[in-house]
């Protein structure tokens, strides 16, 4: 499968692009709006990636380029370019494409990080909002670390939920998200319920801020009754 | 230190109740509108309790004669009674109380549950707002699962997070709360961030509503960069 990550020179973008490199098969596709941009990220991401694994396939695009050879898409931009690069991508998305979006908007103050949707109810409906008709949008990818996830001598144990309208497009991304070793997915309903989602990235921060010896923080979804 | 849980008949106020009783040597205040069904609930957690511990000091009072014996009062009440809850026990409280509050709006629909705050931007500032001047109110509690803390033959492996502006009533509680075994409490800063701690319980319930090997959710918060 091939997988993109727009805007992939972040650090999310990184984080993911690492570990998809060195934990699956798929070939990961870097998109920047610069393609010069996307390659340098792909020379830095394949020295991170020397004598970790055997195979990198790894190569840099301008954005519609990677998206347009992609499987899987996933939008590892800011929330405030989320919108737009969407509409710079979509003539390159199909029904067989999934649209992936793990951006979060939010707001500081003196206290810490606040949840601050857009009018959609979060970004993730934002997106479905945006997307040409028929591409399956799923939330994934939201409250992981960014620098735990980039730091590849970091073991991972950290949960991610995945929220989407479309079945298939969900188990898509439930699979390759539990491909990366030390991450699982887990479902959390419809696109309608991304808010609880995206709002936990906030809380995140705001735990690595009033609790010193925590420095990145994730999340593991326990079972009580076990 | 006493800790009073007015509507401790419920279900959080019963999970509470049985921990705080097994595991400290707090003296445990249920508290009920109607002390009979007070005494009736004490009677059945001492039941829960035989065999489990040496020593069991667990009363039943109306809510007010609860809060006013109490250095702790937790509001287990449901969200839509916890304002008049803290009405009908103001002339109870003071300065030396910590008022605690674990409750969360939440409005359900096919999707699942989503989060709703009241006007004041969370229960926790409600009841901030509502407390008598001078009282120091701390938000806890908040993300746990009911059942698994009730269930005592559980051992639990579950976080809670503290938010309060009083830095001494947040020590109190968690210090209380890290009692109980396998509780760890984290802070998550002042009554502002209590939007995002509350919306956990919407989200803990939906991932076990689509996760059918979960059945009682509850959260741990990791340190990714260990």
């Amino acid at each position: 499968m091939r997988i993109a990550l727009l805007g992939g020179t972040g650090d999310i973008g990184e984080g993911l692009a690492l570990r998809f490199a060195r934990d699956t098969g798929h070939e990961i596709l870097i998109g920047s709006r610069d393609p010069e941009k996307a390659r340098d990220a792909v020379a830095e991401y394949e020295g991170a990636l020397a004598d970790r694994t055997d195979e990198v396939d790894i190569k840099g695009f301008a954005n519609e380029m990677a998206a347009d050879r992609a499987d899987v898409v996933i939008l590892s931009v800011p929330p405030y370019y989320v919108g737009d690069t969407v509409d710079t991508v979509a003539d390159n998305l199909d029904s067989d494409t999934v649209l992936v979006t793990p951006a979060v908007g939010m707001q500081g103050d003196e206290d810490g990080l606040h949840y601050h949707p857009p009018e959609a109810g979060s970004v993730t409906q934002l997106v479905a909002q945006r997307a040409p008709d028929g591409v399956p949008v799923v939330g994934a990818f939201h409250n992981l670390a960014a620098d735990a996830l980039s730091t590849l001598e970091n073991d991972l144990d950290l949960d991610t939920l995945v929220v989407a309208d479309d079945d298939a497009a969900a188990d898509t991304v439930l699979t390759v998200a539990n491909e990366i070793e030390g991450l699982r997915a887990l479902e959390a309903g419809p696109l309608a319920n991304a808010a609880e989602v995206e709002s936990v990235t906030p809380l995140v921060i705001n735990i690595a801020k009033y609790n010193e010896e925590m420095h990145d923080v994730g999340v593991k979804w326990i079972d009580g009754s076990d």
